[in-house]
């Protein structure tokens, strides 16, 4: 399934992938999982929030056991961070036909929308709005880089937008939810293990720095007349680095947005992205607070690393995009799981520093666990990313013996 | 005029101007230059560059006295910048056929295509082209942001681009050029002058870093395990300015290109341009040596400068987009015209850190000169750029009146 998939929104150019949110890609995406529930005879549902649900047996009457992923893509990603979820779980289902079992309570996998928030700028979109964490009102502002908001977006491709928001049915028929997942660490490969169970998604958050400058000809205005937001900027990079590497947790900068963007032109506005994650709350905020503090007096320092003479004249906007708590994910739960997979030895439990719609729902109350495969690089978000066949097929047995446990 | 011009290609979110060169902003100007054209019973022809010319006599019989600048503007630029020569050379050949002037020599009106380089990297492409400083081929494969080719683009607005290249014949008809411009800097203000006189451009040029990591996910990849390219940008930037700073020169990073962007990602891929400009050529070139000798062991710089563990996985790339030597305006000329303009006390002759279609002609051999008009602010390439009413005005006299002493 993972092969016919692999056509679906690949740049040619890098083999990376293009999945946003509601893209062309993302909507082809949608209709394969459709086909894989009809050909299983499943019934298929979409919830007002735009994430599907694939049923056997009706959750209406009996809440369920929900497996599954996404199958949206970060720009330029692989092919294993959501779909190898969602794949697993047809997979694992069909493992369970195979060995004649009749699940006791309803068998859902879902799919959820917007995982990755590659377009919009938030991520787990669909299962935040399923539980309420996000408001409908909110969600349907956010923007793309064209200017297209989720509204327009959801409009152009059918969708209700005033369906939008807090969804306590859907959110009543999951009993409990098990997202497998491709790991995006090297754990599992330093254990020697195939598949582990999650203990815990680190805090984590999404901050934006705009520091605001002047326009001006790059080739005609003195050094001590700029108001040049680039030397900020640049500070903060170095600076969130260095604050990430003192606390051992990390922080990245991967997004930045240049105004006018000419060679030939100091720039006016330079927008930046901080990503900050560790295993502890407050060493994230904070690192945030240090580099918040830096930013604001960011002329002051920029002339301290970059010569004299930098204007005053840079002002700085922080603003909070996204926050989310630790997740800690029920201790039964991941024992239980970690035995069943296990054996004799039970599988491994590993903190990951990625979010998940798992962890969405595990923070709304859902009873929820992960499963990781080994990935041989640890490499992910990028089109390096992989899991061998023989570690895939282990993370679907896995499952099916997980979704045989709770379905009994 | 330049009121009729307001209203192209204007942002009306921040006032600046999005007039890329071939652009739909860009050919409603140059309509609007072919009909001032027509209106004055001038002869327009379009050059096999795409330059436009508005001739008053007929050129191909004697070489002419030339004026004018350029309609295309930088991203977000101001209202100036180009169009103040074009229109001040049309009201200047009002203000001669007002004071029924019968001029000895032809006349003519020159608007040179894609000055700015905004679209595609390279600035000055029509005079350039004209003068054989580019070669045909490389300007045909220049792509702008969208990836489109200028072949692409002109075919596109009805042009042959195997008609570009070195035309003999066009600059065989220039005896003179003279460009009005308004002034990138306050040397006027401090002068307390309306109008000076060039003396020579800046050497300038723009380089293009390119520093590949690994893309890699934000939230699992540990610190030591990434080859993230920011890093080393974010030091090529503050190096740069110091660099620039020491030399008593300009350097500036105005244009950046992350990829693939992605908050949650560590990046793959930053490319970043620098532009370097100053009196002298050994100090630019040296401020580029020392930056590139940077960046080249920008693992270890940044490690030095942003905590231990940057692994030494990214590479750099460097290489010269375009190089403009020292342009010294002809000393003869640039005396008549001061001269000229100031009456008893000649107008200041002024150095300038921009390049300009009369420095490419000049470079070319062909006899030229500017004038430029005082900027309140020195601020331009952005929304803020300004000249007063009386000082444009007092531009159009000066032009007229070099005009008239050049075809006497």
């Amino acid at each position: 399934m993972l092969e016919e998939l692999a056509r679906i929104g690949r740049d040619p150019a890098t083999d990376g992938y293009l999945r946003d949110a509601w893209s062309r890609a993302d909507l082809e995406l949608r209709e394969w999982f459709a086909g894989e529930t009809a050909r299983r005879g499943l019934d298929l549902r979409e919830d007002r929030n735009g994430n599907l649900w694939a049923w056997w047996g009706d959750p209406s009457r009996e809440p369920g056991v929900v497996t599954g992923s996404h199958l949206d893509s970060v720009r330029q990603g692989g092919a294993y961070d959501g779909p190898l979820g969602v794949v697993s779980a047809f997979a694992a289902l069909d493992v369970l036909k195979s060995r004649d079992f009749l699940p006791r309570r309803p068998l859902g996998i879902a799919c959820f929308a917007d995982e990755e928030g590659a377009r919009f700028g938030v991520p787990c979109v669909g299962s935040r709005l399923l539980t309420g964490m996000l408001s409908p009102e909110r969600a349907l502002a956010l923007q793309d880089d064209e200017g297209d908001t989720l509204a327009d977006v959801l409009t152009k491709s059918g969708r209700d937008p005033r369906g939008l928001g807090r969804d306590d049915e859907t959110l009543a028929q999951v009993a409990t939810f098990v997202e497998l997942h491709v790991e995006q660490g090297r754990g599992l490969v330093r254990l020697g293990r195939p598949v582990g169970v999650a203990r815990a998604i680190w805090p984590h958050g999404r901050w934006r720095f705009d520091f605001h400058g002047r326009a001006d000809h790059a080739g005609t205005t003195r050094l001590p007349d700029r108001d040049d937001p680039m030397l900020p900027f640049a500070r903060l990079v170095l600076a969130a680095r260095d604050a990430a590497a003192r606390r051992d947790i990390v922080a990245t900068i991967g997004k930045v947005r240049v105004s006018p963007n000419n060679a030939n032109a100091v720039p006016g506005l330079v927008s930046a992205w901080l990503d900050a994650r560790g295993p502890n709350e407050a060493d994230v905020h904070a690192l945030v607070e240090e580099l918040t503090a830096l930013a604001d007096t960011a002329e002051g320092e920029a002339a301290a690393g970059a010569g004299p003479g930098v204007r005053p004249g840079v002002t700085v906007e922080v603003s909070e995009e996204s926050w989310t708590p630790v997740v800690d994910f029920d201790h039964g739960l991941r024992e239980r799981l970690a035995a069943v997979v296990g054996g004799d030895t039970p599988a491994p439990i590993l903190p990951t520093g990625a979010g998940h719609d798992a962890g969405i729902l595990a923070a709304a109350g859902v009873p929820s666990a992960m499963l990781f495969v080994r990935n041989p690089t640890g490499v992910s978000h990028s089109p390096e990313e992989h899991a061998e066949q023989a570690d895939c097929e282990a993370g679907v047995v896995a499952l099916a013996s997980v979704l045989e446990e709770l379905c009994r």
